[in-house]
């Protein structure tokens, strides 16, 4: 039995076409409509014939829905709530999968009618790409699901349960957190992360061709530096909304990993080799804690030497 | 028919080990001997069956053999040349595999006979993992090896072509590069991610557990985090002498990657979403380029997703 009669997703992209794609081969919900602003999208989603309705207007996608997830770019939810409220039903749950809390549910808050329920959520999963083709079913498998619920009132938390059994049925694992705590969270193991990769990219790409030309730093990088580009081709309108919105828990865990970077660097210059080997032997078992967390694949180089 | 009469290769790690299977599989080598100067592993080589024979000195092992590797940690090959030393043969070739090209290069010139061709090389190749165990035949498949001659006298070029062909036959791509150019272009494509990773994880592991526990990071890390632990992995010590041995590349290339960061960091903190999103489109097309250049593959998380 479906979870939901009728789900709208507004904004099909990698997560949105992800989410329309589970909630029909798992059957969380009866019916599911979307909306993107960009009409290649909507005509591409027809397409692909992945949704039950492809409607013109964020308004039209939410009529009747039960639940409704936002996964438009995160400073662009307030306004796709604002234009889809006149649509939204009495009761409607009222989601999103933005990568930071408080400013968006902040923003859902204000533009949702107070008849519906707000209840702002991130899956924590996705891939370099974009687009509603880059979307699959199985993407949130395993995954967790991050709910900040903004009140304990028993309604309230009805829909908060709906919506968790919705993330279950797509094979997510639930956890309910305070969003200023989800936001710090978060900055160290997804925003900063992706801006120290966005930068070591944009620096490698901008040395002097005098020094090291961008064709020996492409030919070369197996040696470590591929890795950081997989995750700095990660979708730049998402994520220049990510540390503006998230700036001062951005901005606090960049100070921490640039005192220690200095540290680091100061270890080097001294030739300190036992207070290196110490701290590249100590981040190797927190590497063995998300494999065991189930996190991971145990293969070396993520698997990619497979045949 | 075999590139080499008889190999010997000196340390049978990761990387030893590779180059030994992949020598014998793909018949590079006549006789393929191994010496490695923890009694553990030489024992595990035994077991493993993956060498014709396991030396209990490097000079016995060395014996006859036309070509050398020395694969031992960077900082150790001065030492382990010298112990070779006494068996090593005249017309001999001597190489190894460190990540380091200039100070290894000194150090083995100092330590080889006169009699023998000192030709230092890097395979661009490897995965998180240590121990002769963790060696497989197509490490270095569609891989760059680095070769950095040190002279062009006729016969010491006829040694690096010899070295060049035994790689060839294990698959990889050859290129001759000056020793300190190398060292500034691994600087970037490899020492500075390394650096960058192995601080980002001792960042997030050292945290006050009242702002977020190991468990937190350890969890949600599939938001990009994880991807830096497997680098964050690597061979400590292995990893210590790299940067101790290219200390003024490394320190010079985390000099434009701090001031690139100061820069991003003023962005986020002015709000300039202008810049942020100008640097991330850029970034993106960089992982094409590799993933043109054949360096890596095309699949989304690395092929992570894969069932």
């Amino acid at each position: 039995m479906s979870v939901v009669e009728k789900l709208a997703v507004i904004g099909c992209g990698l997560i949105g076409g992800s989410i329309v794609r589970a909630a029909r081969e798992k059957g969380a919900a009866g019916q599911v409509a979307v909306y993107d602003r960009s009409p290649e999208v909507r005509a591409r989603v027809r397409e692909l014939g992945i949704a039950d309705i492809v409607a013109d207007s964020a308004a039209e996608a939410v009529a009747d829905a039960d639940l409704v997830i936002f996964a438009a770019p995160p400073a662009a939810i307030g306004e796709a709530v604002r234009e889809a409220a006149p649509g939204l039903k009495a009761g409607a749950i009222v989601s999103d999968v933005g990568s930071v809390k408080s400013a968006i549910a902040t923003a859902m808050k204000k533009a949702a009618p107070k008849t519906t329920f707000v209840v702002p959520a991130h899956p924590i999963a996705g891939t370099e790409q974009s687009g509603p083709d880059a979307g699959f079913a199985s993407l949130f498998e395993n995954r967790w699901l991050i709910a900040c619920p903004l009140s304990d009132d028993a309604a309230y938390m009805q829909a908060v349960e709906t919506l968790s059994d919705f993330w279950h049925a797509l094979g997510s694992n639930v956890e309910l957190m305070d969003a200023r705590h989800h936001d710090l969270v978060l900055a160290v193991t997804s925003h900063l992360p992706h801006l120290i990769a966005y930068n070591i990219v944009g620096t490698a790409a901008d040395l002097e061709e005098s020094d090291v030309t961008e064709g020996e730093v492409m030919k070369y990088s197996a040696g470590g530096f591929r890795d950081f580009t997989r995750i700095a081709a990660s979708d730049p309108v998402m994520w220049r909304d990510v540390f503006l919105l998230n700036k001062d828990a951005v901005l606090e865990i960049l100070g921490r990993f640039t005192e220690d970077l200095q540290a680091l660097s100061r270890s080097i210059r001294r030739g300190e080799g036992d207070k290196l080997e110490a701290l590249f032997t100590r981040t190797r078992a927190i590497r063995r804690g998300i494999i065991a967390a189930g996190q991971e694949s145990a293969e070396p180089n993520f698997g990619r030497n497979r045949k």
